[in-house]
This record gives C-alpha cells, sequence and structure tokens, in this order.
C-alpha cells in the first residue's frame, strides 16, 4: 500500500498545481485552439492548449457550449470517402500500414481532440462534466449525439472495470466527499449531516462507492447497505432513527436498500451490476456469518403501471397490493420484452431474483404515490448471479421466489403487453 | 492526499485477492473462451472469464501463444462488407444510431476483446506483457502486426498522460520497486544496491518515474537526475563513487544523465517528453536557484556513422572528436531528414538544443566503442522548448549554441544524406 | 512518507481490534485488579488486567469513579519512611543501585499504575478522559489533587512538544474529526455544518490542529486563521458569510483568531504558544509574501475589570473604548504582578505584543458584555517573540505598539493593583 | 487510516525541515547551554537550545562527550538536603502544593533536561543514541550510571507498550528500512540483499518490527517468522536458499527463527514479550489455520556451560547432545536461579515452554561453537503463556514438553548451582 500512498500524493499535489494553471491564448477563437491542438506535434504546447480550451469552454453560457460542440462534432467527423479509400487498402494488401491509415480514417478526430483534452491535469472530471453538457444540450440533435457517442466510447474505455477502485465510505471520510453522498442520493434523500451520520457510522452501516484514480474526488456510483437479522420489509422501519444498531457479527443479512449514480456525463457507463457483486464479496470476507444479500428496493412505476391497465388497487388492502405487486414484477413487460419496472430490470439483468413483496413497506409520500407503499427484494446468490443473468438475458426469464410466483398467480390479472 | 491513500489502499487489497483467483474453464479451448468471453453480456462470467483466458494464454510457450494471437488477429478483424454498409447507412441519415453501428463495425472485435480482459483484477500488466509477447513474436507477420495496432491504439488511450503519476524514487521507495530500477536501467548500468544507493540517496541525486495507477508496483519509465555546479562534461566524473555530495541548495544546474523506459509492451507510447519537462518543473519549483536543466547524454550511433562516411577519427585527439561530434549532430540525417542520432531526434523533438559536446566524457568500452568517448549536453530551456519544437518538427531545423556550431564549422566535413 | 502511512495504517488496525476487546475478571473488585495490574510481572496478564480495569472504571458512575480514584491516590503514594531511608542510602553511597532505590521510593505506584493502563489499545484517550474526572470531582480534596500532580506528569511526558504533530484541518478532512472542531470552537462558535465549511474551504482560511499519534482521531488544540489584507479590526466582518475570498498569494496578514484547547483532560500541559509559531513558520515558508502575523483577540475581562474599578465607560464612544482597552492591556495585574487579562497573559507569555485595539469589533451579545465590543491585535513578530517573552518573564514588561501606548496615556486612569 | 497518513505526512515535513535548523549561539559553551535550556521558561528560545545542544554535543569526541555527560550528571542531581525539606512538609501537610513540591524536588533536573531536549524535531533518535553513548563510556562511574538510570526512567515511559506501532517488514518496505535490517540482525546474518529477499519475499516468510511515532525510520526490535508444517529442527533447512516455498495457507506452524534488538540505547527497555505475542495473534487472524506458535533458538552457552561443569559432550552423539542440551534447559541455573541460558530466560520468562530439542540443528560455525550444533524450540501455547509466566516468575518453574522432560532425566548429570 505504501507506494501508492506515496503514488496519490503526486496526483494530488499535481491537481493542486493544475488548478492555479490561469487560461492563455485569449486571443484566438476557441474552435481555432480545439484544431491547434489537434494539430499540435508535441506536448510541449499541447498541455497548455488543453488547458487552454478547458477553461475557455467553462467560461461559457450554453448558448456557447452548444455552438463549440456543434462545431466539433462538425469539423471533426470522420470523412467518408477517406474511409472508404482506406478501407480498399486495407482489403488490397492487409498489413500494418494499410491497417494503421484505416483505424485513422475510420476515427473521427473529434475522439483524438477528448484524449488530447484529457491531458490537462484533472481534465477527466472536466471531459465528464462537458459530456453532461452534450447529454443536456445535444437532445435530438443528430450530429451532437453522433458527438456524444465518441465521449461515451473513450469512457467506456477509461472507465473500464479494472481502473475502478472500490472505497468504504463512513464517518471517517473527508467532508467534502460525505457531502457529494448527500448530494447524489437519488432513492432515500439524505435530509442533514445528522442523517448521514446515521446511514455511515453505526456497526450495522456500510456504504460503498468506485472511484476513478484520475477524479479522487468525486465517487462514480454509490450503495448504501444495512446489515440485519432477516429480510427487511418496511424502509421506515430501517431507517428510523431511534433503532438500536445491531452488532455487526450478529447479523446475517445485508441489504442493498439505496443505490444511486453521481456522475451525469458518465450516463450509460455501466458500474452498478460490478458495485453490487463486489461488495457483496467484500462483505461475505469481512462478515463470514452473513447468509443473505439482498435488497429493499422501491417498485417506481407501479401505481403507473396499474393505472394504465386500469387494474383497481387499494392501498389498504395490503394482501391485494403484494399480489399486484409480483404479478407486475413477474409479468409487466415494455415494448422491448424486458421488465416495464427499470430497478426490475437492473436487478434481473444482474442475475438477481425477485424474492420477496411487502405492502406498507415504503410510507412516504413519493413511495405511496409510485408504488402503493410496496417495496420488493430482489435477491442476489451469488452462486446462481451468473446462472440467472443467462436465463434473464437469453430467454427473458425472469426468476422468483416460490412464494412471490404463488402471489403472483393468485393476483387474477391477465398478462398483456405494453402497447 | 487522505482519500488518495485510502483509495489505493482498496486497489492494493483488490490486486492482492486477485493474485489468488484460480482459472477455470479448463475443459474448453482458449479461443472459445475469448470468444465467450466477448459474447457474455454481463460482467457475471466476464470477470471470471477474462481471468480464465490470461491465465490459460500465460501458461502456453512462445508457439501457442503465437497461435492464440493469431487466431485473435483473424478471427476477431473487421468485416470490410460490414464497415461499408455502415458507412453507407451513416451518410444516408447521420444520426446517433447510424454513427454508432458505424463505430461499431469499423473497430475490429479485438479491442473490445482487450478492453474485457482488462476487467479482470491485475490484467492491465498482464495485457502489457501479451503486448510484449506479440511484438517479439510478430514480427513481419501483417496480421498480428495489424493486431499489434489495436493494442497501441488501447495503450495510447489507457496510458493518457492525465493519467499517469509522476512518483519521486528514492532510497525510501519500496525495495520491489528499485530493484526494477536497478533491472531496467538501461544507459549507465546499475551493479549493485550500492551503486544505486549512490544515485538515489546523495541530497545531489534524483531519480523520478511515471508509474499508471493500474500497473502501481511497474515503474514505466524513468529519469536519473544530478544536482550540480556548472554543466557537466564527464559521465564518470559525475558518477564518481568518492565524490562529495553538493548541498542541493547549492546546485545551479539538474543534468538528466539516463532516461529508461521499463516496458516493452508500452513500446510506440511515448512518456519520455513528458517526464522530462515534468521534472523539470518540479525541480524548478522546488530549488527555485536551479538554473539550467540539461542532459549530459550518449551519441550511440556517432563511430558508426563516421565509419560508414569514411571519416577520419581519433579518440586521442579530444578537439577533433569534438568538432566531429558537434558536426554530426547538427548535419547527420536519416532517409527522413531527421537527425541521424537516435538519442539526438529524442531531445530535439522535446524542444532541446545542442549545447555542449565534450571528448573523453564516457571512458567506458562503450562508451569508446559507440562515440569514441564522445558526448552532448541538450538544454531544456523551458520558455523556449515550444518553440524550438515547433522549429524542429515543421522545418527539421536543429538548434544549438554558438560554441556547437562554431565546432561543427570547423570539422571540415561536406553534409550528406543517409542513403 | 510512505513507511509513515504503512506505520499508521497498523496503529488503526490495531486500535479497531482493541475495541472488540470484551473485559474480563468480572469477579474481583476494581481496586484489586488495579493492584494485581502493578504487580503483574509480565506483559501476559498486563494487558487484559489494564483493559478490564479501564473498562470496569468507565462502568461506573461519578460516585463510583471518585471512590476508586481516591482509593488509588490512598493506597498507591510515596511510603516516606521508604523515601527517607534511600535517600540516606544514596547520600552515603551515591550509585546506581542506590539511585535506583531511591527513585523506586520516591515515585508513588501510581504512576506505574497510570503507565500499565496505558498498554492497553486506544489506553491514551482514556485515561486523559479519567484525569477530566479527576479534576472535575477531585476538587479541594487534598489526595485527588496530588493524585492530579502525578497524571500531569506523565502527561507532561507523553504530550512532549516532540511527539506531537501538527496537521492542517481542511474540508477535506474526515468528518468524525471535524464534528470534534465544531464541538470544541470555545471563541466563536460555529453554528453548523455550513458555518464550518466557510471557516474551512475558502482560500483564505485555515485551520491547524496538534495531534498525538496515539489519539489519532483527537485533536488536542486548534487554531482558526484568516489571510487577509491589512490587520482586521472586526470579528464580523472577518467572518461574514457573503464575503468573497481572497486569492491566498493576495494576503499580506495571517490573523489568528480563535484558538481553542480540545481536552479538558489536558488542562495545564500547554500546546498553544507551540501551536501558533509552527503555524505561523509554516505559513510563512507556504507563502512567502506574509509579513504580518496577528491575531484578533477578545478582552473577556475588560468590563469586569471597568466596573470592578469602578470606571465609567459607555461602548457608544468608540475612542473612549479604546482608550479604555488600551489602559486595562498594558496596566491591569492581577496580584501575581501578571496581567489581569487571561488572553493577553497566554499571547503576552507567548511573545506578541499588543499591536491594535479597535471599538465595535466584536458586536456580538457576548463581545459586548465582555468587553463593550472591543477587541485586540496581539503582533507575532517571529524575529522578536524570544526577546519580548524574557522581557515579559523576566521583568513583567508589556510591549505595544506607540499607537496602543499613546492610547493608554490618553486613557486619563491611574494605574491600581488588583488586591 | 486516512488521518493517521495524513498526520504522519506531516510529521515526515516537519522532519525534514528540521534537519535543515543549523545550530546557533556557538559562542556559549554547552554546559551552560544545557542550563539555559533548562531555565528558558518558553518554548521560543527553548527549541533553539535544544537543538543547539544536541548539535554541539553530536560535534564532541568521546572524551568531549563523556565530559558533558558527567557535567549533566554531577551538577544536575537531586539536592538530598531539598528533597527531606520538601518530604516533610508533605507528611506535615499531604495536598497539591506540597506534592509538587516534593515531587519536584525527588526528580533530578537531568531528566527535565532530556524531556526538553526532546523538543527539538527528530530529537527522540538522538537522545536513544545519546544514551547508546553513555552506556558505553559510563560502565563503572556511578554518577553517569544514576544519569543512565534517568534516562531508562524516561524511555520506559516515552516507549510504553501502547505507542509502539506493529508493521510488517517485507520485500515492499523502503530500502532505508531494509539495510537496518540487515544490518541489525543478530542470531543468523542476512549477507546480502539477495539473502535478505529470501527472508522476506517468498509467501512462507514474515517479518515484523515495532516502531515508535517519533522515530518512523528505525525499527526498535523485529522479528523473523517462517511458516512451516511442522515444527522444523534444523536452522540450515528453514533458511536452504532452493527450498520451495509454502503456500501460506498450508502452513500450520509459525516458527520465530530470529528476533534481533535495533538500539543499543534502548536496552533495558523490553519490548520482545509484547512483539512475540502481538505477531502470533496477528498471523492467527490473518492464517486461521495455524495451529503452533513456535522459536527455532540457539542454545547460546551450553558449550561454556558443559565445559564449565566438565560434563563431557560429542557433537557427533546426536542422541547425547539432546539429552544434554534438555538438561541444561531445564536444570542449568544462574546465581539469582534464573536458567543460566539467556535465551530461556528471555523465553521461558514470556510465558514459553522448552518443546524440543534438536542435535545437528545449526551446523555453523558459530552454531558448532555455542551450543555442539543444538538448537532448541519453545513453544508459545496462546492460551497457556499467562499461567505459565506466572508459574515461571513465581517459583521458577520450568516448563517442558513430557518428551524433553524424558530427555534430560536420561542425561545422567547431577543438578548443580552455578557458583
Amino acid at each position: 500500500m505504501t507506494r501508492l500512498a506515496d503514488l496519490l500524493a503526486t496526483v494530488f499535489e499535481r491537481r493542486q498545481r493544475g488548478e492555479r494553471v490561469r487560461p492563455r491564448f485569449e486571443d484566438r477563437p476557441l474552435p481555432e485552439l480545439a484544431h491547434a491542438l489537434l494539430g499540435s506535434a508535441g506536448e510541449a504546447s499541447g498541455l497548455a492548449l488543453a488547458e487552454a480550451v478547458l477553461a475557455r469552454y467553462e467560461a461559457l453560457d450554453d448558448a456557447g457550449r452548444r455552438d463549440f460542440l456543434s462545431e466539433v462534432a462538425r469539423t471533426m467527423d470522420i470523412d467518408p470517402r477517406a474511409v472508404r479509400a482506406a478501407l480498399e487498402g486495407y482489403e488490397a494488401r492487409p498489413a500494418r500500414d494499410t491497417y494503421q491509415a484505416f483505424a485513422a480514417a475510420a476515427e473521427p478526430p473529434r475522439q483524438e481532440l477528448i484524449r488530447r483534452l484529457n491531458q490537462a491535469p484533472g481534465a477527466t472530471t472536466r471531459l465528464v462534466r462537458m459530456r453532461a453538457d452534450l447529454l443536456r444540450l445535444g437532445r435530438g440533435d443528430p450530429p451532437l449525439e453522433a458527438l456524444d457517442q465518441d465521449f461515451r466510447h473513450l469512457f467506456a474505455s477509461w472507465f473500464n472495470r479494472g481502473f475502478l477502485v472500490l472505497r468504504r465510505i463512513s464517518w471517517e471520510s473527508p467532508a467534502h466527499i460525505l457531502e457529494k453522498i448527500i448530494a447524489y442520493e437519488a432513492v432515500h434523500a439524505i435530509d442533514s449531516w445528522d442523517d448521514l451520520r446515521r446511514r455511515l457510522q453505526p456497526e450495522d452501516r456500510r456504504c460503498y462507492a468506485f472511484f476513478h484514480p484520475a477524479m479522487p474526488d468525486e465517487p462514480l456510483i454509490f450503495v448504501e447497505v444495512a446489515l440485519t437479522r432477516g429480510v427487511p420489509s418496511s424502509i421506515q422501519a430501517l431507517l428510523a432513527e431511534d433503532r438500536p444498531p445491531l452488532p455487526a457479527e450478529e447479523a446475517d443479512a445485508a441489504v442493498f436498500y439505496s443505490i444511486s449514480n453521481c456522475q451525469k456525463g458518465l450516463s450509460g457507463i455501466s458500474f452498478g451490476n460490478s458495485l453490487i457483486k463486489q461488495v457483496a464479496a467484500d462483505l461475505a470476507a469481512d462478515l463470514p456469518q452473513l447468509s443473505t444479500f439482498v435488497t429493499l428496493s422501491p417498485i417506481p412505476r407501479l401505481v403507473e403501471w396499474l393505472e394504465r391497465e386500469g387494474v383497481a388497487w387499494d392501498p389498504a388492502d395490503p394482501e391485494r397490493m403484494r399480489r399486484l405487486a409480483a404479478w407486475y414484477l413477474l409479468n409487466a413487460k415494455g415494448r422491448d420484452g424486458m421488465p416495464f419496472d427499470p430497478v426490475a430490470r437492473f436487478h434481473l439483468g444482474n442475475g438477481a431474483i425477485v424474492h420477496a413483496v411487502h405492502a406498507d413497506a415504503d410510507v412516504s409520500p413519493k413511495g405511496r404515490a409510485q408504488s402503493g407503499g410496496a417495496m420488493v427484494n430482489y435477491l442476489y446468490d451469488l452462486g446462481k448471479v451468473a446462472q440467472n443473468h443467462e436465463a434473464f438475458v437469453a430467454r427473458r426469464e425472469v426468476r422468483a421466489s416460490a412464494e412471490v410466483r404463488a402471489l403472483a398467480e393468485r393476483a387474477q390479472i391477465s398478462p398483456t403487453e405494453e402497447r
């Protein structure tokens, strides 16, 4: 560990220094700088140019940013004729040089621009923000959507699972990281530092996040975990303020009750699957007596679907709510044949199964409105996730416990297809 | 720094655990596993497959490795017809989906294979070694050379300057890193731990290396620096065992006397330029009284060139040697019009100038054989490197001090072109 | 730094494990355990005994604690006859053995008890808390006051300046440290995490604390610093929420506006002097343009003194308030001839001088009540603190700027002695 | 761990800066500086004085050092009359002030001198060296031996078990620490870096050291461990160069085969007991399948004793050597009734038992000369060490395995008392 600490101390210092660099080249238009950066043969001027392009971009308002991104999308696209010519050259004589020529032609220059921008200290975080702009400003604009594809391609490579670092978030974590946990929590809002402390400090609570070494101050995604005896059926009970903490070694279940993405600019780059499995594996190693890895998840589109289908529902009848929720989770599909419910899609796609459904499990206004208070446990059986995942991907098979299947059967709803 | 140390502690642990993972899938042929990895829709089986492919590959001998790499090169190449069709689709209607289809077709599946292999813990180091195999085994084989192009493309992205970490190597560095410094020193061999200590511990010595966060135990490239008063003219004097160390704050020059690449598998991914400039900038910040950043470099092909050109030379005539060396550095070109000398190409390409030449500067057998004992100082004037670099790249202009230019003029050799 | 990080990782782990140790020996009375610990010849049972004594003590209420401490004070005191005999032996024949016998007799066994208790993991923090109990429960009780003397003697040795570590507290510090900063701030209360952030995050704010390696989670004392242009004259202006931060490199003054002790159990062990000088030296090294190191301090007993002396004062007359404050700071003495004002005693004792006084400088209710809103700047001139300190200690000389002296002269109060 | 790393980064920096401090006060005699340091009321001049005293002391030769230490011993001793007077005061009226007066009188000023010297950055290491001088130069000189008693008393407090940090030493440890391991190994010499690597890098080898936070570059004591199957009977087999390493998880025994003190200046401050037990506890936690914790120890005075007693011995008769060794270990006593063998004293005092004896176990010249090649395993049964220790301390009882007792019985030697 020693040399890593050392190593990262250097990252940090470089970052600090980077923050003091002031933009230069004020007299030249931004697109010209971007082209100059692409053309710059050496790093000599490259770093300064990259810094200048990023700083100038960040000083723009939304209209200016959109203009710049459009300019990049338009002027740094592939040249189909050049691609075709290079392709023919490679077909005619497959070799290093012809392949290289093809690869060069088939990759738009804007990808190289993004790579060169990334040379500046701290640039990765800034490029992630640039893509967040692009997603926001470019919706429905084909060239900008194509440019987004380039960002996404590069980010998938840079944020490769092998480069990510899992790290526990605790009450001993730095405050500037913790305030991001407060800000990014997307499922059950954290309303104060005291609330945050209740999710981190008791010995039956855990929180883990993925980080990238080039963005050490920015969690990418995090999951909150409760250690319990038995599988819980109410989020309010789980998070109750006056709850006595359970000694960690007495827990038999780890409950993933919230998972939140932090970076809009990394949309479409999937980490959640890895995160849950890695955390489950780490917890299993630390607390060998844990036998159950399960979520306590919202069913965010249950009410929407019931209303759309004209199915009568009544939150005051818990048994009915459970049957409806079970049926919905097992049978309600979108156009693509995948589960209608986005959270179900995520966990089933990870290889989890529908383990149990509960009524009156989230009595918050949001919980009432979305699902009539119902929640669901998805079960991660580490020995079976691969096999469940295959069944789901290959045959759209939604696996569930016998209890949930029985509930669904008693729901008396006829299957429908989303139209 | 705190969260970085924390973060890396986790890297380390993951790495440790990774080392204990044992290969699986022993009953299936390796190429089939590689294709399965490409096809695996989720990470569930992906990680285990990646680990298995790497372990199975590493258990092969050279012939087996070559076969596997050839199989990958051949069966995971681009499909020109598919590229052409996708290109037409994009031309007809440029949009997110058509662009995505084109990008998918234009990138050979073997790139995705490499990315998926990289998900396994510690995989980056192993992929760098795989490319070292490829360079060694694939020379002259067009498909393997094309495959190498894919490795190189991905590595250029992964080893982007923005992801590298500069770190000082000192006598307080971990022994397993230091033994790599001993092993990789390519210019002036380090023959023992005592010799190493003499290059690291005195207060007038420095050593810096670039690291990648996913390869924390492997330096990528390192540079050795001596702090001196005045510009040195003899490597033996510089490295003399009984030399009294100079207090660091009395030095006015930083001398880069050795720069060594460590990873054959990263051949062609250039770091040296960044390294020297970053180290110079860091030294300038730490020791503000340093006014000169200079190398003490070999002239490895001087004798070869003199002999080829039929120029009479005599190591016992130091003035003559200096003139010949000066002339050679300023005027001897390869076919591409670039300097004939590879070390000159590197430093001039970085924006350095030829500052001074010395006879009897390296009296080791190697120094005598390569350059008749002559050496050269290249000067890095941080305020001018960008401009020098531009002149060199744009106009092949080799900049030199007045003294060196004068020496070259007195050499009485007529310029030649390499044939 | 590497091996320190490594080293402390181990501290941490040991601490963690220590927390899980459960007390033993439940069947024996606590004082008997304490005597057993003193008698235990080896560490074998010593560690477990130490842990048991601490845990049993901590489970007691105040009456029980007081009884235990009294028992220790009474039964582990020196034996005057033994001291006298050993002293005679040493006088008769001064040698290693006679000196050792004397030293053993002259040190009460309770000091050895405290040292042995300190062997348990995490014990130092717990012993500091035990002394806080003792100070609270033992006031006016001679044996307990003598026992406190033993704690104090050992703590002065353990918390020797050479063992303390200065560390910057920032918004990147761990939350569980930061919450202690909120809790311990004694001068200008921090009322929320947002308020804390305003004192830590802007680039013109600094905070430093001393830590002891055996208590890494507990700041011992901390100082808050503002970087300013010019010497400030109002604490409300200094802490204003909407204040635009000053770029750190534009500041010319570092203002120590709050200094707080954190550990009641370390009362009488002085760190403040070292802290201010060390912080000033560190700031001077980091920001060489800083030319002034000054406090903005309360005058907590000004109003009390004016009322006692029957001096008429009027907060609505700022010039009068400044004169009175100047006179008070320079001339009001306690019975011991030292300044009447405790803050003045502290800073003058450190070698600072009275630099300027301000009316309407602290308009909070507390500021109005204590000093009619007046505050004072003490100036730390690093080149003169030693000399000022000597003058103060040797001759009770209170040094001040010409301006403050002139103000005091115009105050028209006749000097008095506290009676 | 984060804040500890941070914290220690600061230690390190302070240390670095400290190294550049240059001595002052060159015009005043060293003893005068020492007295000035004692008299200095504040830290202002104290730090500079401490630094000056240490630097001036270190510039002296042995004669000069001895003179200075004698001066300190003589002029900073207790004053018996003052002690007696203060003691009477305390007897007459036991209270805080009288107790404080007694404590002040009973502690010689030289203890306070040592504490004040310790305020200088890096001073702890230098004071440990000063005591090493004292032990070397002061032997047989009563005042210097008394002064040594003061050092020892303070060091016992500063190097309290609760302040020590256990740290693993591995091939990833810093080279400047590793070279100290090479230098300090006292039992089985390490003759090169390769030899060192063989003791650290294989997965069946471990090395642990105690450090003090104020001396992070100096191990205090270290132990080398081999993980084995079964209890080993030959040190040469254990350390054989061509030995295939055992996978750590296949080991069932941890063998402490070498334990070395590093600091002469800490002589008499015992760490070994704690070290072995802590390491055994850590190994047991990491590798739960380990069932045996045992040493492979020399019997350094066996031959000396046999010769002195006139007992015939023959290294070529292994069974006879084992019987003699067993008898010696169980029965040979010094004048104090403790085991004659120093290594036996150490391990039996820690609560170990004599587990097995081996002939031809150390065939090095040193092993042959000291013990005719015999070695011994002491067994640490963590559940019984406390009880064994008590029996040894209280009743001089030497516990041994049945096999060793049987061997001893067959030795046919009559017990003797050392005369």
